[in-house]
């Protein structure tokens, strides 16, 4: 289940994973990801897939009205047997974007991985369709998914369990609600089975928008912790016991707020804006 | 209030803050600080100044007896006046060991800052007494105290208040309970004031013996977390309001387990048992 290829010379869309909680008032990052998708030409299909309220589509539909979409529907692909829906295919092929919503991540990957749906959205976004999702949404796009796990800043063996996610990309393995809810800890253990990927912790009301050219842009109020492991040195998590602390040494880290860059390819991160606003 | 100077050829105690909550039924922290100190011939001086709790102290002289301490005193020092008895003082001069309990550190620093007692005890470290704390104990410890402060991860203007503090070491700023309590913003904060000293960041039950070559050594079950700023390439800690999180990039960080090391001096981290344990 590795990313879709992109066609030739087409750049993939967007992928934005959202830390949870964006703000209504001042909707930043929602108003961004209308814009990307075309603004009054968008349209997006919205799964509300994670999510046990029965409101939360049509709350999300209203808000991408009010942000100016073309249009917005929701899909309720609430059985595995909705993932084969011919008619909801059709529908999504004409999105513009795709938007997941919060909820239980455990919900996406057991509804939707391995259907239709899932891998219409995976070749969508390798066409050129953008694709977010907010809290559990966050965490589902990438090829590696925390599925759940314990709080608390230090990593511990056994403090998180991963699952396939929707794998829109391997670069990354996402944590949300991050600064509220104090997952540094689990997002290193994470890491620390396999130090390939980048940790992307988003805090809420805070999202990442990573570029057709693996180029992270932070928008929103909060950081993006970035945790890069690619100069581990050492790792005690093969010889560790379950509830044991993780030795890990070498980890570099990045707080990446609104303006401020990171390229997944490089691992070179950037003020942007930031220094600029400095000057 | 730099540190006091070692006397000539004379090398200067351990240093030894410990995250708090360190296990009464397998005390491994306080057992090799007894020893530390000369086991049956300790002398402790007990300064339960931080504490509001009036058997603090009497609950320490009674553990450091059972560990097998030659003798443990605790010594009120209530009011600021008291940190200039002559009696205290006379009896300070022959400990070989000083441990302050944990409560508020900003009763350690108002209550002992600039007196006689507090001198002494730097004087003491100097000419190799070993000097331990937990909890506010440990926090008190270095130059650069923080006195209090919000918790989650992500780092924020005005998320800390820092404070002098005793003054034995300026190379490192202590946080405690750091997994317990989500501490990595604040201590992340008070770095970017000033990348100049190392964060350790001290799990509950866990202690950093710093050694009087710089080297940090972990004992206890927990973590200790150690984020060196030294290659901080970036802050926007002077232009960002208050509240607002602070852009960070090239923070580098190690989680030490008991058995690894970290040189406050060179900076290198090293697992050191622990990869021998893996062997």
């Amino acid at each position: 289940m590795s990313p879709s290829k992109p066609a030739d010379g087409q750049p993939r869309g967007y992928i934005i994973p959202i830390g949870g909680a964006e703000k209504v008032q001042e909707p930043a990052i929602l108003k961004r990801f209308v814009r990307l998708c075309g603004g009054r030409h968008a349209r997006i299909a919205i799964v509300p897939t994670a999510s046990l309220m029965s409101d939360t589509g049509s709350v999300y539909e209203e808000l991408f009205d009010e942000l100016g979409a073309g249009s917005a529907q929701a899909f309720a692909l609430e059985e595995r047997a909705d993932g084969s829906d011919a008619e909801t295919l059709r529908k999504l092929e004409r999105a513009t974007g795709v938007f997941f919503t919060g909820g239980n991540q455990l919900r996406l990957s057991t509804h939707l991985g391995g259907t239709p749906v899932a891998k219409t959205i995976r070749i969508l976004n390798a066409r050129g369709v953008h694709v977010a999702g907010t809290s559990a949404g966050a965490a589902f796009l990438s090829e590696h998914m925390i599925a759940f796990g314990d709080e608390g800043a230090s990593p511990r063996v056994g403090s998180v369990t991963l699952s396939a996610g929707l794998g829109l990309t391997n670069r990354v393995i996402i944590d949300q609600h991050f600064r509220q809810r104090d997952r540094l800890g689990r997002l290193l253990t994470a890491l620390a089975y396999n130090p390939f990927a980048v940790g992307l912790g988003l805090d809420e009301d805070t999202a990442a928008f990573i570029a057709p050219d693996e180029t992270v842009e932070v928008v929103g109020s909060g950081a993006v912790t970035i945790v890069d492991p690619s100069d581990v040195e050492f790792s005690s998590m093969d010889q560790s016991a379950k509830g044991e602390p993780v030795c890990l040494l070498g980890i570099r880290m990045h707080i990446l707020v609104q303006g401020a860059t990171f390229n997944l390819h490089t691992r070179v991160a950037d003020p942007g804006s930031v220094a600029v606003a400095k000057g």
